[in-house]
Order: C-alpha cells, then sequence, then structure tokens
C-alpha cells in the first residue's frame, strides 16, 4: 500500500514515518511544503531506522505529490494549516484514496490544554467537508504523542481509537494502525464520535502533566 | 474513615462496597431507600468477602442515616435518581464531608450510547448545585464498569480519573481508590473537567461493543 504522510518531516509525521518503517514494507510518501526538506527528512529516517535492520521504501516529495500517487493520505499537520493543506490537495487525490486525520485542535488556557473545535463541531467535521466525496475520511491515531512514537526503544502498548463512516476504510485503517507493533486498532464508530475523541488528547496532556506521566497514550482493556 | 455508598445495593455500589471491603480497613456504610434490603446486601457482601478471607466493617443503613454518619459520601445511583437522592442526604451530611460522584448519564440511540448531559453542563455539576457549599464535590470511578468491579477474580489493571476544585479532598479520594488492589487514580484537574470525563463512558461502552471487549476500562500509561 502506498501511504502518504503529509506533514512527514513534523515530529508527528516522522514519528508515523519511523513506525511504519520499521514495522511494515509499505511504501511511505513522506509529505512536506518544501520537497528539498522531505527528502533531508527521509535520508535521516533511514538512517534511523538503519539501526534497527530496516530498509523501508521512502521518498521525500511536496505534499500535492505525495497525496496524489498515494492509497492512503494522513494529515499529519497541525490544525491551523489542515484548511490550506487541503486546498491544495484535495482536487489531487486518487479516486478512493483514504484521508486519515488524526488533528487536534487544542488552546493552552493557563496551566492547562483546552480542546477549541472549529466551528464545524470537530476537525474531523472539517476535514470532511473539504475533501471530495468519493474520498473517505477516517480518524485515527489522536491519543498518540510524537515523542512516544519516535522513542522507537520504548514499547507502544497502547490503543488507538478509528473512527469513520465507510466501514470498509475504517478496517483499512485499523489494520494499518495494528501493523505498528504494540499498536492496537479499536474500532470506536462514525464521524459523529469525533468530537469526544478529538478531545481525549487535550484531557491525556493534562492528565500527564498533572500525574507526571510522560508522553502518556490511552489503553482500553 | 467511613464511607457511606448510597445506593449500595445495586450493581456498582456493590462493586465498590467489594472491592474496598476486601483490600481495605474503612468502615462501609452500605445505603439505600429501603435499610432492609441494604442489611441484605451487606450480609451477602460478606458472606462473598468471607471466601478471600475478609472480615469487613459493613453495616447497611437507610441512605440518610448513612450519609450522615460518613467521612465521604459516594452517589452510587443513576443521574435519574440523584437529585431526589441529594434533596433527601444534602441537608444532614456532616461537614466537611466528601461527596464523590461517578453518576453518568447516558441514553442508547439505535445501537449506541450517547452522553446526555443535564443542562448544568453535567452531572457533575448537577452534583455541586445540589450539595451544600461547605462539603466538597469529587469526580471519581467514572470508568469503572460495575461487571468489572464485582468480578474479584479479574485484576483490574485500570485508571481512574478523580478531579475536582479543592485539592486536599480530590487527594483523599485519590488515595482511597489507590487502595483497592489494581486501581490507580490519577489527579485529571478541576470540576471544569466533568463533562470530558463522564463523555468517557458511553465511549468505552460503544467501543467495548465494537470490539469485543467485555467491561472495558480506561488505562493511560
Amino acid at each position: 500500500m502506498r501511504i502518504a504522510i503529509l506533514g512527514g518531516t513534523g515530529a508527528f509525521g516522522g514519528g508515523l514515518a519511523l513506525r511504519w518503517g520499521r514495522d511494515t514494507n509499505h511504501d511511505l510518501l513522506v509529505g512536506s511544503r518544501d520537497p528539498e526538506r522531505a527528502r533531508e527528512a527521509v535520508e535521516e529516517y533511514q538512517h534511523l531506522l538503519a539501526e534497527f535492520e530496516a530498509d523501508p521504501s521512502m521518498l521525500g516529495f511536496a505534499n500535492g505529490m505525495a497525496a496524489e500517487r498515494a492509497d492512503v493520505i494522513v494529515l499529519a499537520v497541525s490544525a491551523a494549516h489542515v484548511s490550506e493543506l487541503l486546498a491544495a490537495v484535495g482536487s489531487r487525490l486518487t479516486e478512493e484514496a483514504i484521508v486519515v486525520t488524526p488533528v487536534n485542535r487544542m488552546e493552552r488556557h493557563e496551566a492547562k490544554m483546552l480542546y477549541t473545535p472549529p466551528t464545524q463541531g470537530s476537525v474531523t467535521a472539517l476535514v470532511r467537508e473539504n475533501v471530495p466525496k468519493e474520498n473517505p475520511v477516517v480518524g485515527a491515531f489522536h491519543t498518540l504523542a510524537a515523542k512516544r512514537l519516535r522513542d522507537l526503544e520504548r514499547p507502544l502498548e497502547l490503543d488507538t481509537l478509528v473512527f469513520g463512516d465507510e466501514v470498509r476504510a475504517v478496517e483499512q485503517i485499523r489494520r494499518l494502525a495494528e501493523e505498528i507493533e504494540g499498536l492496537s486498532g479499536l474500532r470506536a464508530g462514525g464521524l459523529d464520535q469525533a468530537a469526544t475523541i478529538e478531545s481525549l488528547t487535550p484531557l491525556l496532556i493534562n492528565v500527564g502533566a498533572e500525574n507526571d506521566r510522560e508522553a502518556p497514550g490511552l489503553r482500553i482493556n
């Protein structure tokens, strides 16, 4: 499968690239606004993964070029940039390509993070609005901290909630999640669950800070 | 410490009574609308706990009688009954007694549970409104399934989020939570976090149903 990680030079996108690069044989297209930075990031990831004896298929592209070549497109950007990104790449998606949003929107208020959904009710709803109807939108990976993903020595032992309105697309992303060692993908309903699931991230950050747990994640057992 | 479990004859309240009865030496006051039912439940719990060689201090009372004797009052009733219960017992609380709400409010809609907060914004806010100002209100135990609590053979290995505006009261309840074997109490901010935390319960129920996990609970790690 060809997976484009748009914003794949960032901390979170890089974490996903490293995990999929180490644990799977998928073709990874690392996207960035600047294709030169994307190529540099890929070199860095391949260097890091050589220590794990992984030799992933990984190439750097401008975001739009990555998006139009992929079966799955992960929006690994901040909420502030997601609309702009979708305006640039939305028309270039292959038919049936699945768009995956792990995007959270929150603000720091005094010592605490607050969930601040956009007017659409959730970032996922905003993404749905800006992606062609033919392309399924799936939410996943919201509760995974970038730092945790990038720490390849630390076993994940975490779950991720995967949700969307097209059952087959959800199942495909759930399986992609489970191919990451130590990660379980749990079905978590349709896009109407987005706000509840997106709001878990600021909660986790706050609980981590109050209880001295570094980069905490979620497990449902 | 004297802990009153109002609604302690129900599935969830009984689960707490069994866990604290087995794992601690606190005085447990099991409350019910009908004191006779409370006494019968206590007999049943003591019988169950004898198998674990526990001989807890546990007595059955009418809810009001239990509440006025306790340092900690747990409202182990459904959302539909919490206002009525507080109207009956609110004036009988000892000064500084801590009121603990594990109460969720949700409705089944087709195959899914939906969080349906009251007009106050959360059940916790409704409880706060109906408890004398002198008595701290603490939220805890929302994500613990009754079935899981009552299955004493199954290790919990779960966290519970404890939140409230009075730091000392939160810490006391957090410690009471941690005295239950296999349960970690995590500080999760003030009462303004109530809606986010209460909404975790229907989410857990839905995720459990969609992924065939029985009585799932939350772990943050």
